[in-house]
């Protein structure tokens, strides 16, 4: 095998690019600027090596403490639970919240040996005291997984004073009616708000 | 910016990869396994260092000459000329051609300043010499440029006594008459074939 057909193999073990679009890539890096290869080459060699989860709430970060958890303008009497870092930087991207974060990095799914200590919920339960919480988020996704996290974190802190909020679901912004799924459409009438 | 930030940038300038779908890579790669990460990492810097142009054909190879000119098996009567190294591998994974290339690395495009010189027409009439060819497929894309050029090389090639042809273009198999443009009926109509 020859090193393009090594760099298209390689390519094309990433998710989402198929064969067809490795080899696309492939040729655009032949094409492409020789600096920005070795730029590239090198970020994705070391990128494991210089990110590592935040000490406080699992995102990820090249510091002991993420740019969020560091900050002292965030708040956290309020925390918002993710699923994933990704989560993180979708909200982020709305700038609606001020509180922190903490990444469960997965979702329960027992049948796969992911229990309450994969996902670190003693860590979970550690931040709340620490930053005294006042109100916890449960952002994971609309899924079932997501659900069942969300509602088992609900069950073990119902002896605690916390005030526990799940995210809305219902129709998109710019959604139709017409195309959505009936379970978007009956959270949407169950979650429906006085305007 | 973090490293995090510089992968996801680095990977967003490459070809059909958007914002997020830099994001959704970067994060398979903090996930993923660092042997890959490395592997994938060395892959892309030292492509342009490894992957040259055939001497002959101008396909990208490692050696002087690539596997196909190289081959004993391949008949150099029949030459097909094509755009692109891509379009190469995409007529090989027919498997109908035993004859040899030649890539142009382009079409002609007098505004761009892309002539007859930059894409080695001499180059193709010397390889069409030493191998003697008989046969010359012009297998450039059919859109307007692929046309101006095949329809070039033709007209420099009118004094030879070389047979010159040109790949048929039409309905693509499994196409739909109703969803096809006027332009590709016109030309099924025009190709067609004693059935």
């Amino acid at each position: 095998m020859n090193s393009l057909e090594n760099l298209v193999t390689l390519l094309s073990r990433l998710p989402g690019i198929g064969k067809k679009s490795a080899l696309r890539l492939a040729y655009a890096l032949l094409k492409g600027d020789e600096e920005y290869n070795k730029l590239l080459g090198t970020a994705i060699s070391t990128v494991k090596e210089r990110i590592h989860l935040c000490r406080d709430c699992g995102n990820y970060t090249e510091e002991e403490l993420c740019s969020i958890c560091s900050s002292p303008d965030r708040d956290g009497k309020s925390l918002c639970v993710v699923e994933d870092p990704r989560d993180v930087a979708m909200i982020e991207s709305t700038g609606e919240f001020q509180g922190r974060y903490f990444v469960l990095h997965g979702v329960l799914a027992p049948l796969d040996g992911i229990g309450p200590e994969e996902l670190r919920l003693d860590k979970l339960l550690k931040l709340m005291e620490e930053q005294e919480a006042e109100e916890l988020i449960l952002a994971t996704n609309p899924t079932m997984e997501g659900d069942s996290t969300a509602l088992y974190i609900k069950h073990i802190l119902k002896d605690r004073n916390i005030k526990i909020t799940r995210i809305a679901s219902g129709l998109p912004v710019g959604g139709d009616m017409e195309y959505a799924d009936t379970l978007s459409i009956s959270r949407a009438l169950k979650g429906r708000l006085l305007y």
